[in-house]
């Protein structure tokens, strides 16, 4: 591409450079900013700043937040002896908008992937283990993604705090509400009809 | 969305007002500038500003450029005589990828559009027929998009440049290098065998 301009070209390359965005998209995003009043884009580059300089990660439960203790972690009706274990901060607000959860979290910061490189000291698996040692934990929910790697990295926990018996559970897998049987994969399908519930509590 | 950040948040609404960014992408991207090392999002952000700040419009054909004058105006190679009409700084680029074309641009910055507002008057039109009236141009070739308000732009330049007795051309319309002719659109197939070239001129 001849961009004609130094300025444009390295505007265009460092949008391009992130993930799933090509160069004609990074080209059509910087050809709207310069149409646009300069104050929309110092408003974009000041909130990118303080993104980058000021969220801190919750001491607690190692969710993001603006403070040293997260929203969550620092809400005294949330119940403090149920945690769910998650892999991501977006699970976090994926079941938060369920408003059917109302423990804590406890953030990992990815799964176990010998592939990738990440081991069991990579993620916050031992912060996990010394909350269920010294606080008053009741249970353990894990809510990983149902792959190999989250399915490892359940049962690496799952060995750490097996000793301190304390109830753990994973969330339901199954179809999904409003799903079809015949488009559901065998896994999932096999896995619903073996873990079937009562049809009383269905309801 | 639940967010746990108004920083966050913030960063996620900016970056989603851009457009074809929604919500979900814009948070993808953000999480990713948030793994990454801070030089990246500040260079991101440098970028960004300096293109807003710095980059101007060539004084001479208003195309994007880092001087008053754009490299391909003040080229002495390139033919002075021969000016190449477009609508926007993209067209420049698709054209200059060709490298078929020896002479000079004039960018419009739009097409005349009622719908959404855009008269004559907020397009560089009267630089164009001011250029055409003091200059020694020897043809304008109008490289607008084959729509309405395309046709309209070129017609109105036209009328305004009649007078003064220059050899105007438009770029042709024809089916594509490669296409099937079976999948043409009628409109393009009927005016490709009208506008048809004798055989030799097309080897």
């Amino acid at each position: 591409m001849n961009y004609s301009s130094k300025i444009l070209e390295k505007a265009v390359a460092e949008v391009a450079s992130l993930p799933g965005i090509g160069k004609r998209t990074a080209l059509r995003l910087v050809l709207h900013l310069m149409k646009q009043p300069k104050e929309q884009t110092h408003r974009l580059t000041n909130a990118l700043n303080t993104l980058v300089s000021d969220i801190k990660l919750c001491k607690k439960c190692f969710n993001i937040s603006d403070t040293e203790i997260c929203e969550i972690c620092a809400n005294p009706n949330r119940n403090n002896k149920v945690i769910c274990v998650v892999e991501d901060i977006r699970d976090v607000m994926a079941i938060e908008n369920t408003a059917q959860f109302k423990g804590l979290y406890h953030v990992l910061g990815g799964k176990i992937s010998p592939m990738e490189g990440i081991g069991p000291h990579n993620l916050h698996i031992e912060a996990l283990v010394d909350k269920v040692k010294n606080e008053e934990i009741e249970e353990i929910i894990f809510a990983m993604s149902s792959t190999m790697e989250g399915d490892t990295t359940n049962f690496y926990i799952f060995k750490q705090i097996e000793k301190y018996n304390i109830k753990t559970s994973t969330i339901a897998r199954g179809i999904s509400v409003g799903d079809e049987l015949e488009y559901a994969d065998e896994i999932t399908l096999g896995r619903s009809i073996v873990n079937r519930i009562p049809f009383e509590k269905s309801l």
